[in-house]
């Protein structure tokens, strides 16, 4: 009986969590939650988060179920919130709409909720079961969580190397290192982040558009110290997606009117570093920040905490070229001893190319 | 009953294959074979070939089965020989003790069987099945397959690098990039191989001591046009393992004199390529050369053709440097267009480390 309940309790979290899904990379600041109400055994209401100002997921699970959400279970994979916000609280919906049971994938970081949500259900007699799917939930979660407790977006470095450890050959040649599956794999990850950064040296040699042909494109942002760029560069075309360049305040100012007349924003930040980028992306609402750079800016990032996952995709090719580059230029480790450790590494495989993630230590 | 038969073909097959796996290392120029012979569901005999000059794995196993083997079927992972060699000829063997059936992992590439084997018992009657968990067969046997098609050894390029591809920090120290399991793996490789090959610069650097940790150590390798090489490194101490250095005839004869003094052998070879090390190594029956050298000489082994097959270990590490070693030295390879295809890549974890391997395609 209790396996029976568990086995259940998995199985509709995995919903929610599948609900929340549909709003990836369009709810900052807001987390991804989706909710579904079972009576007797029966889906009989579900819903998702679509986006920061729309009504929380448990709302719209309420509003599908109506009177069946009466002595019914809420499934919701983040603790509901008990605060007003932009919208009332869901605890008190909750409660009103005489919810037996409520199960909740992990407690809010949030301090403003912490805990609070849970507490206003078990005191209006509702017996909640907290943990469930756990880690899944964490997981979907992890830029709003990290974004909460550390007040700065989830930064990730993503680059592709040949199995050699290059990714691009002495020449600065790097079209493509990986395959077709693997590139769609990267418009699919940009469309789940808010903000895609690269710096001058990108723009100057590989000329990219950063979008990710789906429905949500994330902010472009480059960080150029000198403003040393090409003013015709596909990313100044902002029809197609907003850009953002962060310069420094000496910075050329003719390349700076040529790129606001083509409605890219240009902000001057001195001295120009990775952390003040993620301040302003902060402030702006960013959960997760995707670092498409090349090897010098990534360890920049890198050393100022502003990368919290790495992926890697690995090819299955051998190029060669001693002076070609590497994902990571100089963080000033002399011992093989000082590496920054991987924690929680992963792999799969993509196409013909191996995709291996994994999370900084201690950042 | 055919699925049964088949199920019991393989099963025996993967007995001769883990039979033949207890000479790896010490069979060059010879190949790996195990040997299993069956009587009416029960083993009655079986064998494998432990080393040149010592008899093959179907005698073993015939000796063990004695009258048993009438009627018999006989499992053994590469074609029985047909000709007079250092030992007379299985099939003959296997003709005389009266075997009803036997199973035949891959057909034997050497041009003085070929299918000659297999064409002789036919000959006599025995109903002879080919093809057997094939792949595997190829696989434990891949060494001896390339030299005798092509008449060179089977060359191994093994590094360790980290998760942005370097194989040292900036200062060049590199102990240690992967743990202790994958280290482990790599005195198990050793062992596996008939020589180890490193250029003068890991010598200076790194001093290893390339050693199995094991019964079989292979033949140390050191490649140092120059000779300019410490005359008190480990490689020199021939009490462990013999060692052979390369050089070319210009190179120092004070150092010459001091290795010699110290039993490692000095051979002259102008000019000094991997391929002309490769010739020798084939010439003295190795089957297999592991090259655990640093990028210069990888490069120039894998320009050479000296290399089949690449195994990397990527540790979940991130050290950075602009100029720290990566695995490949210079190719020439001047678009990302022009990489070198891995074939048949595969992955495994290895510890925390991961082990990636494939063959280079067309080499």
């Amino acid at each position: 009986m209790i396996n029976d309940r568990t086995h259940t309790d998995r199985a509709m979290m995995q919903r929610c969590l599948d609900l929340a899904r549909r709003a990836l990379g369009r709810t900052a600041p807001n987390p991804l939650v989706g909710s579904v109400i079972v009576q007797e055994g029966a889906i009989v209401g579900e819903g998702f988060h679509p986006a920061a100002g729309q009504p929380h997921a448990e709302v719209f699970a309420l509003r599908a179920a109506g009177d069946r959400a009466r002595n019914a279970t809420l499934y919701v994979n983040l603790e509901p919130c008990n605060h007003y916000g932009r919208t009332p609280p869901c605890s008190e919906a909750i409660v009103a709409a005489g919810l037996q049971r409520v199960v909740v994938g992990m407690v809010d970081p949030d301090p403003r909720v912490a805990g609070g949500g849970i507490a206003r259900l078990r005191q209006a007699g509702i017996a909640v079961t907290v943990g469930i799917e756990e880690a899944a939930c964490r997981k979907l979660n992890e830029a709003f969580v990290h974004r909460i407790l550390h007040h700065r977006p989830f930064g990730i470095l993503k680059y592709a190397m040949t199995l050699d450890g290059k990714i691009a050959t002495t020449t600065g040649h790097s079209a493509w290192v990986t395959g077709p599956t693997a590139r769609a794999e990267v418009h699919q990850l940009r469309a789940a982040c808010d903000a895609v950064i690269v710096g001058g040296n990108t723009v100057r040699r590989d000329n990219p558009l950063l979008t990710s042909r789906q429905e949500h494109t994330p902010l472009r942002v480059v960080m150029s110290r000198s403003l040393d760029l090409p003013t015709d560069a596909q990313l100044w075309d902002t029809a197609i997606a907003p850009t953002l360049v962060f310069t420094e305040a000496k910075a050329q100012s003719d390349v700076q009117q040529a790129l606001m007349q083509q409605g890219v924003e240009v902000i001057e930040s001195t001295p120009l570093t990775p952390a003040a980028v993620m301040k302003y992306l902060y402030d702006s609402g960013c959960l997760s920040v995707l670092w498409e750079c090349g090897g010098t800016l990534a360890a920049r990032a890198i050393a100022d905490g502003a990368v919290q996952k790495v992926l890697a995709f690995i090819a299955p090719k051998i190029i060669g070229g001693s002076t070609a580059s590497s994902p990571v230029g100089d963080l000033g480790l002399m011992a093989m001893t000082e590496a920054l450790v991987l924690e929680q590494m992963e792999w799969r495989s993509i196409g013909s190319d191996l995709l291996i993630e994994g999370y900084l230590q201690n950042l």
